[in-house]
C-alpha cells in the first residue's frame, strides 16, 4: 500500500501513504454529531485528535455516514491516509516488534480515546477503497419501547420510550409502502441543489424477547434526517393516529412535510455500511464521484446522514 | 387480598392492607445502592418517594437483593403493603374506570420516577409472599469485554473493560471448583455474627456473538460483595496471573482474602430472583425467619448483596 508511481495523484498510495479502513463505534449522546465543527465536541474531532496523539502526525478522516448530533454508531466506517512510515512503525515500538500495526493501533487508541468512542479495527484498505464513495448501502436501527413492562433503564440512552402501544401490523404495512427508489423530499431536510431520490431497500420492525421494537432501515444512502423522519411518520401510524397509507402518500410532496415529526436522535444507531467486493471498489467510487460532477443538481448520496 | 380476620397479625392481609409484588429495573450508576440512607440518592428512596406521590400514602419496600452502590438490576423484586383503599382506587381515577390497579400503577410510576429506575410490573402478591424471606435464589450477571474489537460504548455503563484477553477454559475450570455449599468467608466483607456459608448453584461464563463475556452466578443468597469478589478472583485466573485452582483454594480461609480484588460494581446486574411455588411461599418464609432466630450467629442469607 506504499507509493506506486503509476497511480494517479489522488490515489491512496500517493506520496508514501497507506490508506487504512477504521471500524468505529460511539455513543452519540455526548457529541454534536460526526462532523468536526469548531468549538463543538464531535466524533471526528475526538478520533482525529486521538489518532494524531498516537501517530504524532495530523490525520484527516473520511466517513461513510455523517451522523447527526445524538445519533449512535456500532458499525461506522471511515478511512484515513497515513504516512507509510508512521503506519509501519506501529507494532514495533515498546518491545512489541513483530505485532500487526492494526491491532497495535486499536490498543493504543483504546488508551487515549474517551470511553464514548471506540475504534474496533484498523486495517489496510483494499485498493480503490473510499469509505464514503465506495459504500453501496447504509443500515440503521431505531429502538423503541412502547411498554413500561419492557423498559430497561440501562438501555435508555439508545432506546426511545413511547407512551402508547404500537401496532406491529400497522407498522409493517406502512413500512412496506415506502420501499423502492422514490423521491423522499417529504422526509428530507432541504439542501439546495441536492437530489432527494433514494433507494429504500429495507424497512421492517421486529419485537425482541424483551419487548423492544427495532426498525431496520437500509438504503443506498439517506438524505438529512431521513431515517428519523420515516420513523416519526411510522410511529404516528403505529399508535393509530394515522392510517397505514399515510407515510407513502407523503412521497408525492416536493418538500419536507410539516406533518411529519422527526423522531428523537437517541433511538438511532448506524449499524453497518455495505461495500462491493474488493475488485469493484474503485469502479464504484468512480461512479459515485462522476454522478456528483454532472451539470445538474448535485447528488449528495455520498454524504448521508441519519 | 384485603383483610381476613383469621390471618395472623403480621400477615399481608392484616389491617386492610394489600401486599403487592413489584418487579424493578435500574441503572445503578447514579445510586448509592438499594437501601435508603439519609442524604444519599438510593433506589429504595426514589421508589418509595414515587409510590408515595402516586398513592398519597407513605410506602415502605422490602427487597429481595440489597444491591451495592453502582450495581444494576433488571429483575429486582420488592414487596409493599398498601392500604387496600389506595390500591383499589387505582385504575378507577381519571376516567380509567375498570382498568387493572397494577398496570395503572406502573403507568403512573413511569410518569413520576427518574429515568434510571423503572417499575415493570405490580401485582397482588400470592398469600405468604415475602420478597426477602420467600426467595430461594438470586441470579446475577457480570459483563466483561476483554477485546477492544468488541467494545461497545453504548454498553460501557454495565460492562467492565478488561485490558487483557481472558481464557474461557481457565475461567470455566476455576468457576467449577467453587460450586456447592461452602463457607465463602474468603469472598465476603465481614459482618459480625453473620454466617458466610452459601450454596453456589451456578457459576459459568459465556461469550456472546459480539464477543462480550458474561458470568452467570446463582446462589441461595450472597454475602456482601461476594459476586464481585468471586469475579475478581476469576479474572486473575482468566488472564493467567493465577492458576485455575487458586479461587477454590481460598475457600479454606476463615476471613476475607486480601489477595482477592473486588471487581468493579458497574459490570454487575441482578437479573432474577427465584421463589418457590405459591403453595410453599409461607413455609419458605417461615423457615428463613426461624433460621435467623436460632441462638447462634445470625444468618444474613435473607439480606444478600452483590
Amino acid at each position: 500500500m506504499t507509493h506506486h508511481p503509476d497511480e494517479p495523484a489522488d490515489s491512496p498510495g500517493d506520496g508514501g501513504l497507506v490508506r487504512v479502513r477504521l471500524s468505529v463505534a460511539y455513543d452519540g449522546g455526548g457529541f454534536s454529531g460526526w462532523a468536526a465543527q469548531p468549538g463543538r465536541r464531535t466524533v471526528q474531532g475526538e478520533l482525529e485528535e486521538g489518532l494524531a496523539r498516537v501517530l504524532r502526525v495530523p490525520v484527516t478522516l473520511t466517513v461513510a455516514g455523517r451522523t447527526d448530533a445524538g445519533v449512535h454508531a456500532s458499525g461506522q466506517v471511515a478511512h484515513a491516509d497515513l504516512a507509510a512510515g508512521a503506519w509501519e512503525a506501529l507494532g514495533s515500538r515498546r518491545g512489541r516488534a513483530g505485532s500487526e500495526p492494526g491491532p497495535d493501533l486499536v490498543r493504543r487508541l483504546a488508551g487515549v480515546l474517551p470511553a464514548d468512542v471506540r475504534v474496533r479495527a484498523v486495517r489496510p484498505a483494499p485498493a480503490g477503497f473510499d469509505a464514503r464513495f465506495s459504500a453501496v448501502w447504509r443500515r440503521y436501527a431505531y429502538r423503541v419501547v412502547d411498554d413500561p413492562a419492557a423498559a430497561d433503564p440501562l438501555r435508555r440512552h439508545d432506546t426511545l420510550t413511547w407512551p402508547r402501544r404500537l401496532d406491529p401490523d400497522a407498522l409493517a404495512a406502512a413500512s412496506a409502502g415506502l420501499l423502492g427508489e422514490r423521491d423522499f423530499a417529504a422526509f428530507c431536510k432541504r439542501r439546495d441543489g441536492a437530489t432527494t431520490i433514494r433507494a429504500l431497500q429495507r424497512l421492517d420492525w421486529a419485537r425482541d424477547a424483551a419487548g423492544v421494537l427495532t426498525a431496520t432501515v437500509r438504503a443506498d444512502a439517506f438524505c438529512h434526517s431521513m431515517v428519523r423522519s420515516l420513523v416519526g411518520a411510522l410511529l404516528a401510524v403505529g399508535e393509530g393516529r394515522r392510517p397505514p397509507e399515510w407515510p407513502a402518500s407523503l412521497l408525492a410532496g416536493a418538500a419536507r412535510s410539516g406533518a411529519v415529526t422527526v423522531a428523537p436522535a437517541h433511538g438511532l444507531t448506524l449499524v453497518e455500511v455495505g461495500y462491493p467486493p474488493d475488485a469493484e471498489l474503485a469502479a464504484r467510487a468512480e461512479t459515485t464521484r462522476r454522478r456528483r460532477e454532472l451539470p445538474q443538481p448535485s447528488n449528495d448520496s455520498s454524504a448521508p446522514t441519519g
